[in-house]
This record gives structure tokens, sequence and C-alpha cells, in this order.
């Protein structure tokens, strides 16, 4: 298993009148834990998209255990199980201050070719980064 | 089944740099469908918080088939399969303006007492209304 | 003056802790009001961008004098005071239920060539739309 | 002068689809700038909130210099010129990675009585702290 993890301290924005982070606002948490993995590898979201290669997102499983307060500074635990071929699935976990598990959620993307918009495998420059970090199981 | 349809037009807001709706926009097409059916069973989400429940969501389990495009006028479906107790479970299909099924997601809320902050059943007012206007199975 | 007016239920995602309107998401409001101010000239901002030529936003002067309340339908109020050249200002007026005004806003728009991208002076198609439906005084 | 500086990552969750970031998502940005000024005084607005003390924004004037891009580390920096009354002038500066301006605003927030609703004075030990620290002009 790869694992990255990040902090982000929870702002006003993110709070809707229930007192807690808005439901809606989750998914950027999983964009910040995915991208700082991918920064992890020696790269970034950004210069993937410069080759060429975008990450739709195909889909989102989530689960909602605990509300997340303002101004919490929570950890985005982000972790890869399996190598990745057409799909890459990211597995998140977020902690509150107490360290808690407050949310997971399961978020699986897929590599587009950005030229002939169809569906791409996995880079090889990613798939040997990831190669030469981790252990993880061929899929 | 009961069903709410409802419209909405993408905004700049909603798009990102990918040219499409964010991914993490599509809860609050959720939301909408949603408060759209309450206040169809004749009441409003508002005022069923005035009342001392809140309804947090529990679970999103979420399909990206096709992107969102800016200045389309999508419609959100939402439907009901079964009639509510400890949960409620949402269904929500969006269409693009060809028709075309572009997202599915199944989002499950519970009922919160807003004093006790526990869980409590559907409200027995909304519980009638469900009763009134449609033939859902008990759960 | 050309005024445009268009009407918003606010949602759940546009409320913050404090119970109403957070002041980010005004902005959005300020979009709706310019887009279907473009849409009353008989064409889109989608248009606008597809034979080249963006708006983006060179400044914004707000005042938020009520709060806004989730639930409301508020009414976005959009005029225009003066034929665009270099810069288009639209002025925003937010009334509330109760139809008292809750914010003004005043934003400034340039003309930006996608190509060169560089500012530019509105497109004729434009001033001519705006010349047919208005007695605007040029600037 | 009073100034702190704070940097932020811009997210995909922050572009639009004309490759920027999206000028509604800047007030997040002031936003973070104030917290973190506020965190810096040795307490939080989260505190601030608790002694029955809401902060809500009565102006933005904002100037929008150059587009900002996605996964900029952007360095946000609030200055407060003058000693708060009744009234809190923060004043930010966007920079770029290269370091120019790409931003500049002005927001203004007033204190008010969470109980009473109504405007009050800068609370005491905010205005002690700030002395401590600054040698900031009486306004």
């Amino acid at each position: 298993m790869f694992i990255t993890t990040t902090t982000y301290r929870v702002r006003y924005s993110d709070t809707d009148q229930m007192g807690v982070v808005y439901y809606g606002n989750y998914p950027r948490f999983y964009e910040i834990g995915r991208s700082e993995m991918i920064r992890d590898l020696g790269y970034t979201y950004k210069e993937l998209e410069e080759t060429g290669v975008f990450m739709p997102v195909a889909s989102v499983h989530a689960k909602y255990q605990k509300p997340i307060y303002y101004d919490e500074l929570i950890t985005i635990e982000t972790a890869l199980k399996k190598m990745p071929q057409a799909r890459m699935v990211f597995f998140h976990t977020i902690y509150n201050e107490k360290h808690e598990v407050v949310h997971t959620a399961e978020v699986t993307l897929v590599f587009l070719d950005a030229v002939s918009n169809r569906p791409v495998r996995v880079p090889q420059y990613m798939l040997e980064a990831l190669e030469k970090m981790t252990d993880l199981e061929q899929n």
C-alpha cells in the first residue's frame, strides 16, 4: 500500500448552517489528497495534463461518519492499494483533531487522452514511479 | 416510486479547467433535487429544521458517466423508492440537454434530533405526506 | 438603462455556519445576473467565447447590507448604465423575499481576445444588440 | 502596519473553464488571510465567536490584475493599517510564484453581538493583543 498524508485547515467557506462542513465540500478534500499523492511520486497532476493525459473522476463512494467542524486541522490520508491500469482507485480516510475517523471515500479516476478524448492506460512514467516507491500488487 | 424533476442552468462557477462541471459540484445538484422533492411534498426542508429535525448526509454513491458542460440546462430527476424510516434514500439521475443520462447518485440521509443530536425516525407528518402522494412500499 | 431581473433559490451549499449566505458565494449571483442579461440580448456568453472573446472580471465593489437566508428566493437585478467599450460594467442589486435591498455590487469585466490574450473592444454584434434594445448613453 | 503572510496551493476546484482561478473563489483567499492574521494575534476567530462576537463582511473592493493558475502556490499577504473600532479593514495582496502582484482587495468587517444581533466595538482583548504586537495608529 502506498500512503500519502496531508492536512487541511477547515475554513468558514467549508461550513454550512448546520455548523459543520457541507457534505459537498468533501470532494475537494479527496482532490487535495490525490494531488499530494501524485506530488509525492515525484511530479504533479499539472505535468500529467501537460503530457496530454487527463484524469476525470468516474465514481465516488463516500461514508460520512462524524461531522467536521470549523477551524479543525483535519488529516487526509490517501492510500493506493493496487497498481493502476485503466483506472486508479484512491482510498481516502479523513481524521479530525482527536484522530477519530470522520469520513472514508473510495474515488475512481480514469486516464483520458486529451486529443482523442478516449480512455488510455496509466502513463508509463507514472507506473515506473509507483514501482520504484511501492510494492503494490499488479491489478 | 415518487419522482421530482427540476432543472438547473450550469454556471461558470460550476466548471473547472477541464472545461466541464467539477466533480465536487455534483452534490449541490443532489441537494437541489432532494430539496425540491421535499417542497413537492408540501413543505420545505427549512420547516423540517424549524421543527428540530436535521437531515445530515450519511453516504453518497455516485457514478460520473458523461461530462456536463457550461451553460447546459440539466435535468435533475430525484426518486424515492421506499418509505423512509431511520434513513431516507434519494436516487438522482441527471440528464443533459440531449436527454442522455450523464450521472447517477444514491444519497442516504438520516434524521437527527437537533436537541439530543441523536438519530430519530422520519417525522410523522412527512410520512403522512408521502403516504398521501405515493404508493411507496414500506421499508 | 438596460435591466435584467432573475431569481435564485438559496441552497444549503450557499450558507455558512453563521446561518446566512457565505460572503464568498455572492460573486456567483453576479455571474447569474450578467449571464441572463447577455441571454436577454439574444445570445449567450458561451457563444461569445466561441467567437474567441473572453470576459474576465477586472474589479468588484460590493456592499453587504443585510444577510440572505437559506431557502430564500432572492431577486438579482442587473443593470447596464453605459454602452460598453473596452469594459462592461454591471450593477447588481439583490433583493430578498420582502423586497428589501440586501446587497449591491458593481462588477467590471474586460473583453479579451482568446488567441492574442490581449484586451479588445466590445464585439460589434453585442454593441448592435445593445443599440437595438436600449437607449444607453455612449460612454 | 501589522502584516500576516500565508500560502495557499491552488486546486482544480478553484479553477474554471477559462483555465484560471474563478473570480468568485478569491473571497476564500481573503478569509484564509484574515483568519491567519487573527491566529497570529494569539487566538482564533472561532474563539471570538465563542465569546459571542461575530464578524460579518460589510464590503469588498477587489482588483483582479493577473490570472492565478492551477497548482500555483500563491502568497496571501494581509495587512491591517489602522486599529479597528467599529470596523476592521483588511488589505490583501496576493502574489503568484513569480512574486508578481496578481490581486488586491480591501475587505471591511464589522463586529456583531451574537445575542442582540447589533453592531459592537472591537472586543477589548483583541485591541490589547493588537496594541502589544503593533504600533498601529488609532483610527
